[in-house]
């Protein structure tokens, strides 16, 4: 690894420990790489859970941050989809094998080889250990950049590179739209991307939350109908779902919205509760129903999802703040108390 | 209820009692029925937890049987499918409401009216509660019949009706083929004939097994490929599947089932395990796969599948048993010791 990109970053250096300015390397820009000033990042639960190693195999120190939009700030002699002063963004996914079926289908994110994470996993091309956009700048090969529509604000953008596709992604694949019922399960980062999404697709939005407060809050995201899940005559009359999205990380019980299910629905889990979920073969043998899962997206499709927000006028709902308070920021994520997206502003970085 | 059309049935009268000779009503044929001499029935582990009233709901006598093979006796005037000495089969299915979607498109087993069981089921247009093929003869509307092809030995024939469309069903939905690999877990009644029925589509056909005497007959059968699923080698190195079968009704172990699946693979429950199963949200949102179920299938759909084993010659490896042996026989179902289906010979009922 080339190390004479220093690069100013915020991060941990145990799972107990403190965000603090650190100095890391990138790479100095090859041929076919665009390198990124970075405006803002996005925090999701995957970098709390990362920080923390939640999930274990966390390698500190830790740089997380994979909601990235700045600007273009030098591009390689090879590079043909960007220019300087382009507006950019990067996801999840900053490597993959380029040649499996799922990538040739630009489904890198079930590379058969694995691919790369934009923070904390071992860069099988270049050595050393991703660091993510908790940074000043950052260096990625041109196919894993998309590009930013300049209608779009940015910071309300940034939440789009995972929380947006990793909604989408199944909303499209399960088709939804006109003349579908979808449901949401969990409003928060996730799930009120979902609506806002779901909704511009033209389905027929119904929110379920065990929380009156979310409720009121759903109506003006869009939701066509809310469901409170604690109410057991609410579940048994709301409208037959096409598609449950469920965006809820915590262990809860699914056969209870399976059953909202009409014949041959899915219920899609984008969420990762740590824990198993129980099933029972009745709920899906009688409609022949579906429990599945589905992961972020390809390069192709967040491009994608970016050009529709763009459309439909869709941003995130977030609370912008400084790179002085990521740690109460993390305090408070950890709690969820967040409507419904941290975006960090990252020029703070370069003070 | 008319009540003019006496006809001796085998039948329990308490769910520990032992089956012995009843006499139940049919109705009289009305213009669209058809009346079916019987000839071989099968025996299904849903009728061993219907008699046993494990699920509930039983009601007393029952007359199980659901894998009816015979020959047509009667018509009513206005039938136009079948004529006296026709051959002909009932399987789960007698009535439906025939006018929500799901019935217009042949898929009466997922009629939003719910459809009328061939035993044990209140009968919604003729009063009463319905009566299965443990019996002389069967009364049932003819779009509720279908054809059994000459060429079929007749009592391995029955256990299509209920077996048979089970895993056709699902096979067909998920597409399974030429160039697709089909996993098997479970070789009973629906498994032994699901190895039968994949091969014949063309697809590369791989068993699942605990037991090695199994893992024998499962290649007589047609099987591929073996796997002892209590060998961890064996089972990581298998290929991945694209569609799983999962014909077990006991408690067992999903999420190292889904870990054979390729992207976008489904498993695919036809069993029914009373006991909740359990399932990693990671196992499936890693791959987009599917946990899903599939009941039986529609009249049509089963007349397809009796065309199909006509045409590849397939039918259920059984024991031909008497009606003095079904005490014996559901004992023996009781502890899996067929192979692999009980078909009672029902002409003994009319000495």
């Amino acid at each position: 690894m080339n190390t004479h990109n220093h690069t100013r970053a915020l991060g941990t250096e145990a799972a107990t420990a403190p965000f603090k300015t650190l100095e890391i390397e990138r790479r100095d820009v090859l041929p076919t790489d665009v390198q990124i000033e970075i405006l803002y990042c996005g925090i999701c639960h995957s970098d709390l859970h990362a920080v923390h190693n939640d999930w274990g195999g966390t390698t500190y120190p830790i740089v997380p941050g994979h909601e990235i939009v700045g600007k273009v700030s030098k591009v390689g002699e090879s590079v043909t989809k960007f220019k300087v002063g382009d507006l950019a963004g990067v996801g999840c996914i900053v490597d993959s094998c380029s040649e499996c079926s799922h990538c040739q289908d630009g489904e890198e994110q079930y590379c058969e080889k694995g691919w790369t994470v934009v923070f904390n996993a071992a860069d099988k091309k270049h050595g050393g250990i991703t660091y993510g956009g908790f940074s000043e700048k950052i260096v990625v090969n041109e196919n894993y950049v998309v590009h930013i529509p300049e209608t779009l604000d940015l910071p309300g953008a940034a939440p789009i590179l995972c929380a947006g596709i990793t909604v989408y992604s199944p909303l499209k694949h399960w088709q939804a739209g006109s003349g579908k019922n979808v449901g949401i399960i969990g409003i928060g980062g996730l799930g009120h991307m979902a609506i806002k999404i779901a909704k511009a697709m033209g389905a027929y939005v119904t929110v379920y939350t065990t929380s009156q407060s979310k409720a009121d809050d759903a109506k003006r995201l869009g939701a066509d109908n809310i469901v409170l899940s604690t109410d057991d005559e609410q579940m048994k009359n709301c409208p037959k779902q096409d598609i449950i999205l469920d965006t809820v990380s915590a262990k809860h019980d699914i056969n209870s919205f399976i059953s909202l299910l009409k014949t041959d629905g899915s219920l899609v889990m984008v969420g990762l509760p740590a824990e198993q979920l129980e099933i029972s073969a009745f709920n899906i043998v009688h409609g022949r129903k579906s429990f599945s899962g589905s992961n972020i997206g390809g390069i192709a499709e967040t491009q994608e999802v970016l050009n529709f927000c763009a459309e439909h006028n869709i941003t995130a709902d977030i609370e912008l703040i400084n790179v002085n308070q990521v740690n109460e920021a993390f305090e408070r994520l950890e709690n969820n108390n967040v409507k419904y997206r941290f975006v960090v502003d990252m020029v703070g970085l370069k003070q």
